[in-house]
């Protein structure tokens, strides 16, 4: 890169630090920030290595979180700061939906629709613009990622190449972000991705808040489908999926989908179903450092 | 080993099963059981490698939590399972404390005393057997944890020795426990410990409720106190400490007085002060492989 850029963090008047701990050799930050594409207050997680901070570009994973998570599960229990640390790699995990804020401050939180049920509404965002209301006003997550979020993290922060990837719903996020946005994303990753969202229970409730009752609208916003239209687009995806994952078995996960999808496209994927391995984030930890490491090496190919 | 032990888990009518996840190559169980020290149901957690699994006696490590804590703090933000997976090593994460039940269930959970301050009461027992009204009835974490606990884990899972570790309040009980009962634990490493509880705001609180006003019997239960009177008992001891750590600068670690005690008892300490470190899960999942790797030496020598 011909330029330098000085980041001295905090940065912007964009951004308020929210917390900082040093680990390993780098930090682990949480930012918060009004966003204009939910109109909530927004808070994500940011691991910084000490090359980022010193304001070397890295290259970035962004990870889209599974329903009911923010950014704290992902932050405290998948135990990506030690290889990122050790790669140079930023790590990223923003919020999975806009969220009512539990006090009305003056930072401009607004009362965000939410349904009952744990697969609709708030954490359960799906990465997508709903349309239909009471929706459609908040829930822009997929304008929020792939635009208002990208752009910040690219102004803010010494970024050189981003890639996606995500757990369960945010598995089927990285899929969809990913294929409809390969311009902006170097490399996507999976785990135990819901793979076909119009074809499942979850995906299917979520959708027909979101979009209403037309299934052609939902297959636009289905993971496996936008693989098998958009065709290749990347050298190599990663898909770990647990072997003994109850939402495998009663068909919230639609793994073959994906694979079909891929064959369908000429788009190389790697997936592996890990025996004896469940939906949980003890699963994750055990594997995202091959993801880590998957990420990194499409970075360097960029 | 001359004799042969067959652990099928769960294998004792003593424990109840509460949640198991694969995790590396083990995996991570909960289990519940009634306690006779603390006449309350108490949990812990316990990562069991797959030769632990198959019944191959492997060192095992007792972790003993922080201030509020229980066993989910460390099993979820310590990242200990892979380092464990490697080295074939039991992790065991006992609560801080007896806790009241949110429930009149059938299980024996009983209305346990607590106190407005976090540093009181339910999570912070200090790991001692209270003498004053009301906590002597529960509050006997020294014999839930050198006996009971003790005897109930080498009974039931294939361990081959066990070291002592510990966080804050609990690195207050790593030393202390493993210096009075050094018979019991082939190894003691502490991250950030209240090094001298007698003088610190914390403990001197804590010890009031628990032993009364009778400064020489708070001197009993001073780590520092503990290692410069019983003398040296290993051959070395590990001990982190995050420098930027803001209950070391507000007095209540007192890490020099560790340090003395152990010149004096000619005890070899390993001290490390790290730069820019805090007193977060976040310093301790930065340097706890190295803590295992210690007990596993240790565990070898042994």
């Amino acid at each position: 890169m011909s330029d330098y850029y000085s980041f001295n963090l905090p940065a912007s008047s964009k951004l308020t630090s929210v917390s900082v701990n040093r680990c390993f050799d780098g930090e682990q930050h949480y930012y918060s920030h009004q966003s204009t594409a939910t109109k909530t207050p927004m808070t994500f997680s940011i691991y910084l290595p000490d090359e980022a901070m010193a304001g070397n570009r890295c290259p970035a994973v962004l990870y889209l979180s599974g329903l009911t998570c923010n950014a704290d599960n992902v932050t405290h229990k998948a135990h990506f700061q030690q290889r990122c640390s050790e790669l140079g790699m930023i790590f990223i995990a923003p919020d999975s939906s806009p969220r009512s804020s539990s006090s009305s401050d003056a930072d401009g939180a607004t009362d965000v629709p939410n349904d009952e049920r744990y697969f609709v509404g708030q954490g359960a965002s799906y990465y997508v613009d709903a349309t239909r209301e009471p929706w459609a006003d908040n829930f822009n997550m997929q304008s929020y990622i792939v635009d208002e979020l990208y752009d910040l993290l690219r102004a803010e922060f010494a970024i050189s190449s981003i890639g996606v990837m995500g757990h369960s719903m945010g598995g089927h996020g990285a899929l969809l972000l990913g294929f409809k946005f390969p311009s902006k994303f170097v490399s996507i990753s999976a785990l135990s991705p819901v793979c076909a969202a119009s074809e499942s229970a979850w995906g299917q409730a979520a959708f027909t808040e979101y979009f209403g009752e037309d299934k052609a609208v939902w297959k636009e916003f289905d993971a496996s489908h936008t693989v098998a239209t958009v065709g290749q687009q990347y050298s190599s995806i990663l898909v770990d999926q647990g072997a003994a994952d109850e939402f495998l078995a009663d068909g919230q996960l639609q793994t073959p989908k994906l694979q079909q999808a891929c064959e369908k496209a000429k788009q190389p994927l790697t997936l592996r179903y890990q025996a004896g391995h469940d939906h949980s984030y003890y699963f994750i930890q055990t594997f995202i450092n091959d993801h880590l490491e998957h990420h990194w090496r499409m970075a360097q190919l960029s």
